[in-house]
């Protein structure tokens, strides 16, 4: 196990976990590409959710993974890399994607699952006092797995996808008892609930366990279905240039929520509300530039003011 | 030209005209139906409106038009109709089509353009004090020729749809130059510009002529991009079963913006931002029955109402 930097000092204030993969992209996008970047879900939610408060990463890689990409995780003060399992004969999980010239819509080109067909990573001890848990996509059975091992949970909220929905269903539903929170995008959300309507779809899944569910919508924002209310969202307005590669996007508008959540310390709706905004404004960013490198150089000077500009874009009334 | 009721006591106030159509509508949706009922985007258009200030029509029918229909119209207090001109020995404007699963998407039956394919409708002289001038959709050289007939105007903003784009470039690109603003849905603003994302259709509609472009995105809500700055606003989130009819929804949410502003008597960014807010509720109403049923019954207080929920629920920070 690789551990980085000690977590010592973090100890009393970091509430943050998540588990999730590191893996190694490729991406083409109409206009350019990139070959073996950084990337896995745990990676884009870490490095959003650290510009907010620090966060502890669970995740596993193989021997091959590059020192380089350690580095640039290693670069974002605030994420600990103490649960970052190296394993030296397995291979890291690796994703190819092609986005069309709509942005929104990709294929996969490959995927190696790797090291993620293996048992998952360990959670260190110290890991145990994480406050605010975020199981990122992989199987759901592997979701609840990690559940247990946070006795000091107050707020867990998972992220799921397609597959799941199709090859895991009653493990899914399973996952969904035991979660506070379920973040998915609006097709997933249909395709578990048979309704099409995102406010439909999220108050079904509400009777499917959660307190609340995130139904994200891309580049038409998000919806929160929460058992005390709905807030509504639009993305932040970015232009067809500005949009680089949206890889991630979605991990990094959770790393924003769930970053936001535990800098402020709470969970109630109107708090959940605010932190669909740092969601939507911490993504804005990452599409910006391919894997991580807008995260990179991202202040959070920089989102202060972004969000300032998002209420003023946003007001009714 | 049939008046309904005499102007005199509002020639004073009534700041707003509407030229478009008023039609006989046979909708089919997934779970109902209605034959010949009261349609029309200048009726769509007045019936929204005449909730927050008083509005001329200016629109013609065939002898074919039925009196319940007249009626219906005359009951909008508030609705001016000295424009609306009846022409005995023609048809009205028919249109038939039917939703899918997905209320987002619909297929036409039919269109029987009947009086349409005639002169326009004259606008009673009592019409030129009009200042806010909404050029509902039809051919945009019928829309130019209407500028000039309401020489007080200070706002000119228009309506268009893909059939212009397709066989009138020209004659859309002429009216551009001569409006104020134009509202359109996004997959039109992306066949007019090359540009599928909302924003960068939007700035470069502005560099045609008009000072504001509303792009509509259906159940994601509307853009407004403006010279001075961009507003985004998600739709009022509505479910499922709620969702009846939503033919007429772009013109309701039209008549609401216009509506706004004129009440307000301002055409400011920030006010066209808070018109926006005024539109996607009054749309969100139209939808909740077939033709103006809703609307008939609809009040200032409800409007308010859902204003301030609305306002809860988009809350950015």
């Amino acid at each position: 196990m690789g551990t980085e930097f000690s977590t010592q000092r973090y100890d009393d204030i970091v509430k943050l976990v998540v588990t999730g993969t590191v893996g190694i992209d490729t991406v083409y996008t109409p206009r350019d590409k990139r070959e073996g970047i950084s990337g896995g879900s745990a990676a884009y939610f870490a490095a959003a959710a650290s510009k907010l408060c620090p966060v502890r990463v669970v995740a596993v890689v193989g021997g091959d993974w590059p020192k380089s990409h350690r580095s640039i995780l290693q670069g974002f003060s605030g994420v600990c890399l103490a649960g970052l399992e190296s394993r030296p004969n397995s291979r890291t999980f690796a994703w190819g994607g092609r986005y069309f010239d709509d942005v929104n819509r990709r294929e996969t080109l490959f995927t190696e699952v790797g090291v993620l067909q293996e048992a998952p990573p360990l959670v260190p001890s110290e890991y145990q006092s994480s406050e605010l848990v975020f199981l990122g996509n992989t199987h759901p059975a592997v979701q609840v797995g990690f559940i247990e091992q946070f006795p000091k949970r107050a707020l867990v909220v998972a992220d799921t996808m397609d597959l799941w929905i199709r090859t895991a269903h009653a493990e899914l539903c399973a996952l969904l008892k035991r979660v506070d929170g379920i973040i998915l995008n609006d097709s997933e959300a249909g395709e578990l609930t048979g309704y099409r309507n995102a406010i439909s779809a999220g108050r079904k899944i509400l009777e499917m366990g959660p307190k609340f569910v995130v139904v994200k919508k891309g580049e038409h924002g998000a919806i929160l279905v929460h058992r005390e209310g709905v807030a509504v969202i639009p993305a932040f307005p970015v232009e067809e240039a500005q949009v680089v590669d949206p890889t991630g996007a979605g991990d990094s508008f959770a790393g924003g929520f769930m970053g936001y959540l535990a800098s402020e310390g709470r969970t109630d709706f109107e708090t959940l509300q605010r932190a669909m905004a740092s969601g939507t404004v911490v993504a804005s960013f990452a599409l910006e530039s391919f894997g991580l490198e807008r995260m990179q150089s991202l202040t959070y000077e920089e989102i202060k003011n972004r969000l300032v500009q998002f209420q003023q874009m946003t007001r009714v009334g």
